[in-house]
């Protein structure tokens, strides 16, 4: 049997909100096995910008990367966010390292076709480099990702957080039995969006067509099930969407929370 | 005889030049030795925080750091610059890993008593946690630090680079024959400071104490002398004040550049 390697994103509203982070960040630093964090952005970003009269350009709920962008995700995501979540996680004991792609050249990606849109300096994940992350997680470290990759030749590249999370499980599925939760502020997929408690247990392939046809999935919802499914096709075993606040005690199968992704 | 460590500081106006910076990396990523670099932070981050509008306030050349101009320094220093350096670094073939004091617990500092004069969130090296770096030396990493370090209760703090090096290359020399250089966009300790040439090679403590006397030295040079004359006292086998461009033929030992610091 494979060790557990324990793969969490965090993102939507609690990366916005410090109460909410540091109540993650103590179950997160709870968990006792070899685990990856991978953080989002949230909305620092955006409101940064607007204060620097860098102008935003969004195209389906996807950011337009101009090279001052690139530099205000490259601060918000890679130092303010990233460094405040380490030096929480070291103060609980944790033994975490923050990363962006670029370091011990662990995510490589490629500059996304501009045709038929130009996102500008986003990166499509190619390779997960795992010899180097194996190195730190052998070394006890807790490699905690943001979503800024690099092209190999010097160039950083904004990239997905779920993205970035889906390919770090599934380039270590031959190594280890992963788990991977996509955290959120949410309960988990909800079968009536207006209806916090509506949680969908499982979720399967025919399913997810079947609630996207009934238009129940949509937006932001749509990309992130494809990477969990992405995920579950490439043998990810354990694949959940869940409530940031439910991480320890489904991690610990204590109850089950949030929506399961399957076949 | 103990394996050499080569320790450098990056910082002056070699930072806010792009074509400067990557000459020097170019230098740096030749390097076959384990090696830390360590990077100051130039004039972006005063630069941004006008654009932000956060008020900027210096006494003695020293930075005030409030909570805003925090995050702004955490953001330029933890994520713009060393971001772009590692990616550079990886590109020219060295496997870099961007670090804070904070990841990896490497760097724990306390924060300034704020009497006589309160600097904010200003951190003062207390320990450099080597085992950490040490990992990452031993798996052929090659640490890239900001000058951003931690309290170990998850506060961030603004710290001086000079200082960050010399406390790195102390904690060090138990274990290395530790080798520093400090570059800059000039060529070393200048006799005259209009006279570009004028590079004193040599400068032991009471040479020092007399060009001090003599206002020949002055600013910003003094506590950067003095943190070069710290290394020196606790043993730092070789301190040099050097032009970022000589870096590599002085590593190498192919000419004699700069200024050496004796005791």
């Amino acid at each position: 049997m494979k060790q557990k390697l324990i793969i969490v994103k965090i993102g939507g509203n609690v990366i916005d909100n410090p109460v909410k982070l540091l109540e993650f960040l103590k179950e997160f630093a709870t968990i006792q096995a070899p685990k990856i964090l991978i953080h989002g952005g949230g909305k620092i970003a955006t409101s940064l910008g607007t204060k620097m009269e860098i102008p935003q350009q969004m195209i389906g709920g996807r950011r337009i990367t101009n090279a001052e962008t690139l530099e205000l995700v490259t601060m918000v995501y890679g130092g303010l966010i990233n460094k405040n979540i380490v030096a929480n996680l070291v103060a609980l004991g944790n033994n975490a390292i923050g990363l962006s792609g670029a370091d011990g050249d662990s995510i490589l990606s490629g500059k996304r076709n501009p045709i038929p849109i130009d996102f500008g300096f986003v990166g499509d994940v190619k390779v997960v480099h795992t010899q180097n992350i194996q190195k730190l997680l052998n070394a006890g470290f807790v490699p905690v990702f943001c979503a800024i990759t690099h092209d190999g030749n010097g160039q950083l590249l904004n990239t997905n957080a779920d993205t970035l999370t889906t390919q770090i499980a599934i380039a270590f599925e031959h190594s280890y039995d992963c788990e991977l939760y996509y955290c959120f502020e949410k309960k988990g997929l909800l079968d009536d969006v207006k209806d916090e408690d509506s949680v969908i247990p499982n979720l399967n392939f025919q399913k997810y067509q079947d609630l996207k046809k009934e238009k129940k999935i949509f937006n932001g919802m749509i990309p992130k099930l494809d990477n969990a499914f992405l995920a579950v096709k490439h043998g990810v075993k354990k694949v959940k969407i869940l409530n940031a606040d439910d991480l320890l005690d489904t991690v610990a199968q204590k109850a089950s929370y949030g929506t399961t992704i399957t076949q």
